[in-house]
């Protein structure tokens, strides 16, 4: 496995501010990136040498892709496992089309989880509303349920308490394929963000606390205020979890600290993930550097921080602060070139540096 | 003067290096980049949205880039002042065309460091054999012959000995206007980059020791190895050259500083430079953000350095140490995408922070 050296091509599937922040990082250490993505719009393409805007399921559009790059990556994990296996056909795609077939759908990856050892919150597979309402009653009377494919920030998922009518849960989902999980009583939502190179090297940086509100990330602690026998086990599970799924690229581990202490996966992004937008100021190896090292077989950057940071995302019409932000000392902010603001959109993010 | 806004467009007159890495610090801001040069290959438009190709002297082009963008900006400071001219008719081109026509000529240059009560190294103009002869006279027998126009990295100059013939010495310079120098013995190359907005606000970094070989920029050291007072007057000569030539964006100031402790300016870049490519890594704003900050009227970054750093230069084949360089902990590497390494060309630099 010869790396891919810089002033060679990387080809990014997915047009969003996860593939920008990527070609960023990528141009900062000479590549070329190329994207591809099915919108119009991309804040990727703006910042890339090419753009293929082309359909998932264009199979001519997908191997002129793979003919014009070196190396694959995504940003965005559903793509459909078929066009990742065409382009895989003749070019490295990191991660894979099998490591997409576990992440895209949450009763996969949750069963993956748990045959890894590793623990999940409760959860159950619901096909109908039978299933739903035996779910209900087997994880105590309350659960969150989830679409299993497709779902982001809250989207195609609905509480289903102990007086809802699971028949209007069910048909409000518009599905065939769900997921029940258990409602956890948890201390503190975190995550991990391990890197792993084609030679099986990892890298993980520390373990962060995440706030959402109204199911969107809010802010990023890094590190989390959890003791070092914490941290460890955290970072044991996502590097366990990205061996074991044969990530090459990134793993984002989401978890919950439970008040007993334990810890249980929740998700699994094998992309750069929002909750390590704190390290682009405080590594000098941020994570999407850290991606293009490990998809191009190059040495993995140190993941230790020189600084504690805190991440705000701006959703929105907040990005709209960027006068107060720019004027802040020490803030370093982060806009996606986006051009329409709607509520909740992720259109930027600013970390601070936290000297202690 | 209001804002150009982020998701606005910066226009960046020049394609190289040094616009690339605008255009990656603009990215990073929410800005859209448009490139204009004359060369096909091009660092700064492989990670911009926009590239117009065309010749400086080609006002058709001109009037279609310059209806393309918001603002402009310039990497490459021998620009045809007729060119920014035909720019700035209708968009703001910031530094403006009455900046270059000092910069691009090093008689006028000087002159204008002069009049501002600034010490320069002795010189005088010279376009003639006999010109040259008594210049070398006076300035103690030996100096520097320079041409006015467009030398860069010791190109376009020769040292006139006492023993060396003025007639084989001008004529190999090929030019009908030059500079003689007088040589100096320094005790320190240094610069200061100051930045400075449409309001007129300042932010300098603070003073840099630059090692040259073969006149090419090695090494920079920040900061330099000098005094407070030192200091303040070297930050206190660039200020005072910003504002007397109306810079909006960013000055380079070269400056000697004597082993009399006297400053002398050696040259001004009324763009990004070299020996502020530290500044990337070692600055909460480092010198291309603040240069985007400054061009499009946003606050200015404070430029006061979170650690002390060292800047390499990685010239010709030096790039291809990029595997070991990505190895060494704590090493920043940048790298220009350039396709063919010649000998001496700056094909990427590393940063290093220092733990004092």
């Amino acid at each position: 496995m010869r790396p891919v050296a810089p002033g060679g091509t990387i080809g990014i599937l997915g047009g969003g501010q996860l593939g920008r922040m990527t070609a960023l990082a990528a141009g900062r250490l000479g590549y070329r990136c190329h994207i591809l993505a099915p919108e119009a719009e991309s804040p990727a393409a703006e910042v890339s040498a090419a753009f293929t805007r082309a359909d998932w399921h264009d199979p001519a559009a997908l191997d002129r892709f793979a003919a014009a790059v070196d190396v694959v990556t995504l940003e965005f994990e559903n793509v459909p496992v078929a066009a990742v296996e065409r382009i895989a056909a003749t070019r490295p795609v990191r991660p894979g089309a099998a490591v997409l077939a576990v992440t895209q759908d949450r009763v996969a990856e949750k069963s993956f989880v748990n045959a890894a050892g590793i623990g999940t919150t409760g959860w159950r597979p619901v096909s109908s509303v039978e299933d739903l309402a035996r779910a209900r009653d087997e994880l105590g009377g309350r659960c969150i349920l989830k679409t299993c494919r497709m779902g982001y920030d809250g989207k195609g998922q609905v509480m289903v308490g102990p007086g809802d009518d699971p028949a209007a849960c069910w048909a409000g989902l518009r599905t065939d394929a769900a997921i029940a999980e258990a409602v956890v009583d948890f201390a503190l939502e975190m995550s991990v963000i391990t890197a792993r190179g084609p030679g099986g090297a990892l890298a993980s940086y520390p373990p962060v606390e995440n706030r959402h509100e109204h199911h969107i990330l809010r802010r990023t602690i890094a590190p989390a205020p959890i003791g070092p026998q914490a941290a460890a086990e955290a970072v044991r599970i996502a590097e366990t979890l990205a061996e074991k799924l044969d990530v090459v690229g990134l793993l984002g581990v989401e978890m919950f600290l439970g008040r007993d202490g334990r810890l249980l996966v929740n998700e699994l992004a094998p992309r750069p993930h929002n909750s390590g937008h704190w390290t682009m100021d405080a590594c000098a190896v941020g994570q999407f550097e850290q991606l293009v090292r490990a998809v191009c077989g190059l040495p993995l950057g140190d993941p230790a921080p020189f600084a504690a940071a805190e991440m705000e995302n701006l959703l929105g019409d907040e990005a709209d602060r960027w006068p107060e932000l720019l004027a802040e000392p020490g803030a370093r902010l982060h806009l996606y070139g986006k051009r329409e603001a709607r509520p909740g959109r992720k259109m930027g993010h600013v970390n601070r540096l936290i000297r202690r």
